[in-house]
């Protein structure tokens, strides 16, 4: 039997677990007229940039933590911050500095009552293992799983807002970088 | 009917178009002793990174391009190159430039028959949707469904080779960035 | 005698002889109503993503090619491009795609008879010594003396922008990222 | 009278109190057979990667904190952080860790007095302005006066263990990233 089935069968398992109303309840967060935050370390954090990309296709004002340009979050700003364990120490403070100033937090964990999953003000559930241990058991390395599923997820709120948005294939291809 | 499923059920075919085979000859290339440099524009330059970093953790030797200490590459490296079109202009030039001077290029694309595709010494044909309009059709936007499958795909090349170096979770956990 | 002493007699070198008249032709390009993306390889990379980050806390939008959230530029941007030789195979390609789109290029390079300094709108030349061996001689290893004398051009540019803008230091520390 | 000319006049001013033993006891902390990390928030990272990259190119084996390919730091190592405040929580925090884990630490900041200055093992005094108001004054926003000084700090530190490593430009040229 081929590793592609094996895998595949995990990720199905996480996409199943993961509530399609969770989804809903992020988009209903995301607004044209806020700024978005997306934070994240290692993997997880390389999932919170694909996010921002896309968001910043379909037309958000989307800034990353820790990149050049990003600015001072306010209050009114939405924070998304992703940590598998929901437990990473940087995530978790900043998210709890960014919930104390006022900032709107959606958390995407693999645990709703981990710390990050307890501030945030809607949580994500993605149950795929994760290095700590946490949700789906995986044949894969770490929270590999995890960050398979959070991708898929976060590409669905994507797709939601689009619709939700009206923009079309070729209005995101002409926001794309064209220096690459 | 929900949107996880929708997506999934694209998903799932594109990686049931993966030839598992490809990513065996992928694997032959890839040795301890050699360093690895992975090249990618974008939402694939994302994924270049997420593979990079786990290559990492399994313990081999690798570089990612554009980033701070990413040194010359050599004869004798091995470059892995990520674009979805096989078009990225600046993937493609670095990847001539690199196979040029004698590095091992492999190849990640949707399309065997690309600039990418031909001059790699080994191609991962990864056949989910692109921006450029290739592969598999998907109800979303630009290539998101590309980087879905390349994600999945260079992760099951890393459960390979963390198999065949008989890498433990724990030993990839104790190479985990510790600073998070 | 020191070798503080010997680096700063080379900065003094070339900081004497960049034309601050070039400096005021640069400030005269960027408005706040515009968008200003910055480009650069290497530690002139680094240079040009601090002058974006100083850019930002003082009020303009600005975007770094090739990081995560930069859209496409378009006719009405300006690309300040940054290249010790004027030289740098990628950097001068997208500059010369800019500028062909409409964009306004302002070179930063040690030489005006490059082809960054050519093509460029206006060019601030930096005489410091860059690793093709051009500029101002020096004791340090590759472009380091252009690199530090980029450095403080770029800073007095945007002491001249936050001077005209009439941006205090109050002001700027409000934008500056509160997520450190 | 030119904003050069005053801008150069508070570089030399700060560089004139820089104390070049403190880089000579930076320098031999700094050994070909350790792991050199680097650590900095906004433009003191950008400053902290300036210094990794010419690291590489001398030879040395050399991690940016929260980049790709980093592994985890171990006792035995060396961390280099930069703030100049001596008081980014970020930091301050990793570099505890660190020091507690036994790893080697070198601070760069404006103020000996500090967290970071108080738990390094050696410390570079670095007396620019910062935004938190520390250092010789600047006429210029936030901690650009510290920034430009420890970029030159940190050039010198590379200029001394090249010339202790026998390190030619030609030998730097040819580590230096052919990939741009």
């Amino acid at each position: 039997m081929s590793l592609i089935d094996d895998v595949m069968k995990e990720v199905n398992t996480v996409m199943g677990l993961v509530d399609e109303r969770q989804i809903d309840a992020a988009e209903a967060l995301i607004k044209k007229e806020q700024r978005i935050f997306v934070l994240g370390a290692g993997r997880s954090g390389l999932m919170a940039k694909g996010f921002a990309m896309r968001l910043m296709h379909i037309g958000y004002t989307v800034f990353v933590i820790g990149e050049t340009i990003t600015p001072s979050i306010q209050a009114g700003d939405v924070l998304v911050a992703v940590s598998g364990s929901g437990k990473t120490g940087s995530i978790v403070e900043l998210a709890q500095k960014a919930k104390a100033d006022g900032v709107t937090v959606i958390g995407v964990t693999s645990r709703a009552d981990s710390p990050l999953g307890e501030l945030a003000d809607t949580t994500l559930v993605v149950p795929g293992a994760t290095k700590a241990g946490d949700g789906v058991q995986s044949i894969q390395l770490l929270s590999t799983l995890f960050d398979q599923s959070v991708h898929i997820t976060l590409d669905v709120l994507c797709l939601k807002l689009s619709r939700r948005d009206h923009i079309s294939n070729d209005s995101a291809k002409s926001t794309h970088s064209n220096m690459e």
